[in-house]
């Protein structure tokens, strides 16, 4: 079934933002079994968007627009449209008198350009809005059931799958089943040689997706049922796993800190951070999801005077040795450890650039040690790139040490 | 002069990777001065090609086209344009020749279906690549010129800025200035209204973004020449800024936590942070960027143990009035400013969600407070929304809270 994707706003026309809905929503509709034949980008502008429509509607069955639903002037889909059909706008009164409600119960002030986003094209069928205050709507244009969704995806995606999933469900549907394994530390190429003569063997597709620093593999297998499709799927999925071993931390959406908390709850340990370089990013990579249970705190001791007041490193060690050291990284742990009241310590100090690097010490080098009561582990990587991508593949390889850590199991509480 | 983009490869519209190549061409055409009417994925097939090349060279007089231009099967896109032109292909055998003897000096072998390549529709004129292996060729299609350039950003951008931007040159280009505005702390729609009118008065258009939490407002003004057009845009912006005040929190693409660390560098103060449900984030923030000259560093209390043992927040303040609470807070950043011998303080502590809530404290319940030499600053928020939400928006109203008190002055180091 042919399906199209519209997406509305001179942002992208423009190239300020990159458009991940398109992608997100290729994907979608992929896996329902449509054959999505357009992807569109226009501005917005009432024209622009009512010839898309009509280019569109003339071949998909579906389309799916997103974008142009907010407050402001420049949110133009609802008049585009209805303008495009040669209808007036209707105001949804409920709606409105039920988006007031909600604002007042948040304690937000409801401002007149709200009202607007309550205006529909005559024939359509609002579509509730749960994260945001934009409803989305349905509506048929020719042949075609055309569903405009917000353009901010953290809104379109909730809408897309409660709303307009479940419209889609009469079409036929293929037995599909995905299994996504999450890598970190091993190249690309290096992943894909390791795999290869699966596809054949277990009759399934790879694909790898390099989301930085992570490498995702997805089995996917389609069948007649869905439980054919898993039959095929889960066998090739495992031996992934045993092929690549211990750099698939992770399936689904499991991060790596979740997996490591797992790990630590799992042991009934705690842990504890110390964070010079990567500055607070592995705290903030744990406290994404509930931590409490597992997470004491973490001491970002950017500042050297930081690192020997609060964590009690050596200040003769530090001038000696200099803050990205063995030496230093290993005290940065006990102190962690200690003054976090921590069963498990990270400690990471490195260079993260752009400037800071020397000869022997070039930006990109980075020091981690894991304290537990067992003992200290140290590692050393070296990786010459961006600020961003030091600091995350930094933090990505201390939780991955941590893992390590846990998993080798000479650990004593 | 209107521009259309065309991106060409079924990994798009099946959602398998995310288009980057649209947003880069459309920032690149924008610069250029062209208005881009349209930017459109089709799938690797001859037909989807033809049809979108027909659609595009109605309205736009340049058209840039990527992807299909590689040596395997599935690369279709010279042959699908000769029969949309109804021409044949000819093999440039010039070429030919060069791609094997580059070939050969790499040492790498050349397989018959690299000759592929170098077949082109009568009346292209061949754009070589100095990255990769596939030329890329422009040829007319009606009254529009049309770019066709390999879909691997690596290759694709070098070949337009070498070969496409100085055949561009010739188009007559327009005079644009555009100024990005960032606010943070009012609705979208409150942000529309106070700007009404500005468009009209001062003869520029206005843009909205909502990236979350921060709302951008983009001043964009056309005029004969750049300098004409600059001359609107000043103004225009300064309105903007007058009507927002304080709300306006930095211009393009400063963080705000730059414009942060920019206040505390001109008063030569340093900053540290006492985060609870935060994380992390509000040092991650400030880590994004070099921030040695000001940043201490952090302590990420999670744990109540964290806050009594390592801020000394009174432990029988805890328990009375519960960690989220003005008493803590305060002592939270008194604290901070304390162990991490910080001129300035910031301590955050709130319920993150999802669980955690009460009647009293519900999810979204955020205590903060500054503390200085001068004294102590606090506010508190309440915002009922998902755990990321929840804590980006307390990490800049954190980052807001020391901004304001900074710009009050009423500050002694």
């Amino acid at each position: 079934v042919a399906a199209s994707i519209l997406c509305i706003g001179t942002e992208l026309t423009r190239g300020e933002i990159v458009n991940t809905n398109a992608a997100w929503l290729s994907e979608q509709l992929t896996r329902l079994g449509f054959e999505v034949l357009q992807s569109v980008e226009v501005p917005d502008d009432p024209v622009s968007i009512g010839d898309a429509i009509r280019q569109l509607a003339e071949r998909a069955t579906v389309i799916v627009a997103t974008g142009g639903l907010g407050p402001t002037t420049d949110d133009l889909t609802n008049a585009a449209v209805a303008r495009f059909l040669g209808v007036e706008l209707w105001r949804d009164e409920p709606g409105l008198l039920a988006l007031r409600e909600r604002f007042a119960k948040l304690g937000r002030t409801f401002h007149p350009s709200n009202a607007k986003q309550l205006d529909f094209p005559a024939g359509a069928t609002p579509l509730p809005n749960e994260v945001g205050t934009a409803p989305g709507f349905s509506i048929k244009i020719g042949t075609a059931t055309a569903y405009f969704l917000p353009g901010v995806p953290g809104e379109m995606k909730p809408m897309f799958t409660r709303s307009v999933e479940p419209a889609l469900g009469g079409v036929a549907r293929q037995g599909m089943h995905q299994i996504r394994l999450k890598t970190f530390g091993m190249p690309e190429a290096r992943v894909n040689d390791l795999l290869s003569g699966i596809e054949e063997r277990y009759r399934v597709t790879l694909g790898y997706r390099a989301h930085f620093p992570q490498i995702e593999v997805k089995v996917l297998a389609r069948a007649a049922t869905q439980e054919q499709a898993l039959a095929l799927a889960e066998p090739a999925a495992n031996e992934v796993r045993a092929r690549l071993g211990s750099a698939v931390f992770a399936e689904g959406d499991v991060t790596l800190a979740e997996s490591v908390g797992l790990l630590l709850r799992e042991r009934g340990l705690s842990l504890g951070l110390a964070e010079s370089c990567t500055g607070g990013l592995v705290a903030q990579l744990i406290c994404e999801r509930p931590a409490s249970e597992y997470f004491r705190g973490a001491v970002v001791c950017y500042a050297n005077g930081v690192k020997s007041a609060v964590l009690g490193v050596d200040e003769r060690v530090l001038a000696e040795k200099g803050a990205v050291s063995a030496e230093v990284v290993e005290q940065m742990a006990q102190g962690a450890r200690r003054v976090l009241a921590a069963d498990v310590a990270l400690a990471i100090t490195g260079i993260a650039g752009p400037s800071g690097g020397s000869v022997e010490k070039p930006v990109g080098l980075v020091h981690y040690a894991v304290a537990t009561a067992a003992g200290i582990t140290l590692r050393q990587t070296s990786m010459p790139r961006s600020r961003d991508q030091v600091r995350l593949h930094a933090a990505y390889t201390g939780l991955m040490l941590v893992r390590q850590v846990l998993l080798e199991g000479h650990m004593a509480r």
